[in-house]
């Protein structure tokens, strides 16, 4: 920012607005710049709107007491859904990943945020994510299927080694989504690993 | 939104704010999901910063009286500057562009802000965009020079010769910046029409 700080013509609103935009993730100088000069333009009540929406969001969002999903109301819809099997939990890094679990309308089990993963390289231990109460949830629980539904990556692979081990010996089903080749994708172009997993993992027609 | 909107599993605060941010350009539905999940995350001082500034902007950012650039104060800081150079003003399309012009540190004169482009195509039409104050202004002063500094591209050449036929005869110089080569960039890979302009305005080594 400090180019756009020594330009003493720029009203100091407009620097401030800049620099908080800056802040959020993916958001560069220019998208920055953009994004505050779009408000300029726009009508009071869309920027209101928008404004207010981010405090209502920091006044009201809290972490569901059993699923530490992020909700208004504890325990959150889902956790609350007398419809929703109780017997299944799907294990997911973000809260993101509910939504886009979720979307698909395909699983009707619980939902357990990790809130992160095991991520050595970055000082990320398993006591720094929610692994504990998962723990003593399924511990106190009766549950049938524990889906491990972490990002198919290195942090996410040991994340889900890590509580694979925690669970043996606990009579629980455990399961991961399936890898494959992406619907609408070209197997020409799938890289070797997903395609090995893809043979591998093969389905009846 | 509809995909959202049909999971009433996810907080209503979140689908609102989900949906605000949306409404921003260059803000698609998966950007403005990751944005709110990550104000979730942060901390409240940032988010009410954000906030803020959004209003701060809307309540005290106003247009300039004399060039029309987004101001605090009126004049604005560029009008008002005694070391400026008040014989020269720059025209630019919006007011990004005068942010864009400034962090050069080239030009010391002053500008006027056109609010948009002729663009028949659009229904913009000369009257539509701030070309009657540009007229009055000039015709009230006594300058010397008048850049036309719109983009490079057939609505911005169409009003720089609609200004320019509307200046001729009032003995000022009118001028544009050079067309050429960007900086960094490579001859090989220039367009034509670039290429063409930068050979055309060579100058002296």
């Amino acid at each position: 920012m400090n180019e756009i700080d020594n330009i003493n013509t720029v009203p100091d609103a407009i620097l401030k607005l800049i620099q908080e935009f800056s802040k959020l993730p993916g958001i560069g100088k220019k998208t920055a710049q953009r994004l505050t000069y779009h408000l300029v333009r726009t009508n009071l009540e869309d920027a209101l709107s928008l404004s207010e929406s981010i405090m209502t969001v920091k006044n009201n969002i809290i972490l569901c007491s059993e699923c530490s999903n992020i909700t208004q109301i504890d325990p959150c819809n889902i956790c609350n859904n007398p419809i929703r099997d109780k017997t299944r939990i799907c294990i997911v890094e973000e809260a993101l990943d509910v939504l886009a679990l979720e979307r698909t309308g395909i699983f009707n089990g619980l939902y357990h945020v990790l809130h992160g993963v095991i991520s050595p390289v970055n000082g990320v231990g398993p006591d720094d994510i929610n692994i504990k109460k998962l723990i003593e949830r399924i511990d106190s629980g009766n549950f049938s299927e524990i889906i491990l539904a972490m990002n198919p990556n290195l942090e996410g692979e040991a994340t889900s080694m890590y509580i694979n081990q925690l669970l043996t010996g606990k009579n629980i089903d455990i399961t991961r989504p399936a890898r494959g080749i992406p619907i609408g994708s070209d197997i020409e172009y799938a890289d070797e690993v997903t395609l090995g997993q893809a043979i591998t993992g093969r389905q009846k027609f």
